[in-house]
């Protein structure tokens, strides 16, 4: 373990939240090691884009973990017998993957013990946050608490920090922030029913939070839209 | 979801520890659907182990989850470099997979959920627990409180209850529950290194424990040996 240069794993998911906060991660001075998971989501556009960002940000290592989450299904992005939908829901969407970020937060701390790393960056947002429980502050204390608790490197005294740098910020000030630190959101994939490309429907839940940021951060939106697409 | 059964989601390693949980659970009047894991691990006979013992006592679903811990490393149990140890060894041993049961519980979780069931059942051990970390009472515990807060079921307003059931009992009471519920420990496989049929080497933490806590309760050891081992 290198003591000298501070390391974090950062989960990637190839989308605009999730490279915002690479982006701080490493301008707060962490040699960043990405992670992403291939868990039958249905937009896996997102996996490439993550392989992208990683390199053009540096990333020491970037790993893609399978795991078969549509096994357990009950999810819009992992069961294909529900659709993603065109337009605004109520309540915890159908988006929402059963313990998706109690997975990958599980997944990013085993690995974080192996490298020595005691810092994990999630790209959570409590604001847009879209109504999933799992990206709530009280959510993100409590897995800090069990990390603690659940590793060797905790029980021998290190202290595992999960970093949610996004938290409180608007979609409008994480794309101003990440902009600040020079970043190319064409280089992103937030779109629930991306093509092969990468290229945006433009309509689902995740197309229309990150339309309406670059709007309000008055920011040309650089999201490239499918043919077909209200805003190809 | 049926209201008039009890449902909960087993972790099933295809130990004897798992398997006596099981059995527990069965008798409170659980229907039981059990998970395992294809996690990378050198003994693939726990799998086997799993499915029979799962038939055996009437699991209503059994489902194994792939996932790549090996990617991750850091393990004895996962990682061809490090070897499992022969001999008894202090403090945390090499067998420890970082954040393993973090990652299981994390799944069983979200099985739960898009099964509408609120208790899990797992099969740690304080007592004989081989320093774990998350093997311990508080690990339990923050994983309850995790699990409430992560879950659209949680926010909804329904209480998931972590049941550890074995965690207070020496390896000897552990048995002899099982006995006492008709378990047949000769179908369940706990060595690290068992051969392709699941006979045990006899040799490793995990059969020492076992060995011992037979000739504690004063019961016939009905594990398969492996030709070679001392007790073959």
């Amino acid at each position: 373990m290198n003591t000298t240069v501070k390391q974090a794993v950062v989960l990637t998911s190839g989308g605009l939240d999730s490279t915002t906060c690479l982006a701080i991660a490493r301008d707060q001075g962490y040699r960043c090691h990405t992670l992403a998971f291939d868990y039958g989501q249905k937009h896996k556009a997102e996996l490439d884009a993550g392989i992208r960002i990683s390199r053009a940000l540096g990333a020491g290592d970037h790993k893609i973990i399978r795991i078969d989450l549509a096994s357990i299904g009950g999810s819009a992005l992992t069961d294909p017998k529900i659709a993603v939908p065109d337009h605004p829901t109520r309540g915890i969407p159908v988006t929402y993957v059963p313990a998706r970020n109690t997975v990958f937060l599980s997944l990013a701390l085993g690995w974080a013990e192996v490298l020595g790393a005691c810092d994990i960056f999630i790209g959570v947002n409590a604001v847009d946050y879209s109504g999933y429980p799992d990206c709530r502050p009280a959510f993100i204390e409590a897995f800090q608490d069990l990390a603690n608790l659940a590793t060797k490197a905790g029980v021998e005294g290190e202290r595992f920090r999960i970093h949610a740098p996004l938290l409180h910020l608007s979609k409008a000030d994480i794309i101003r922030t990440g902009v600040r630190l020079g970043l190319d959101y064409g280089m992103t994939v937030s779109c629930y029913s991306a093509d092969e490309e990468g290229r945006a429907c433009g309509v689902c839940d995740a197309c229309r939070l990150r339309r309406e940021g670059f709007r309000e951060a008055e920011i040309p939106d650089p999201t490239r839209y499918r043919p077909g697409s209200p805003f190809a």
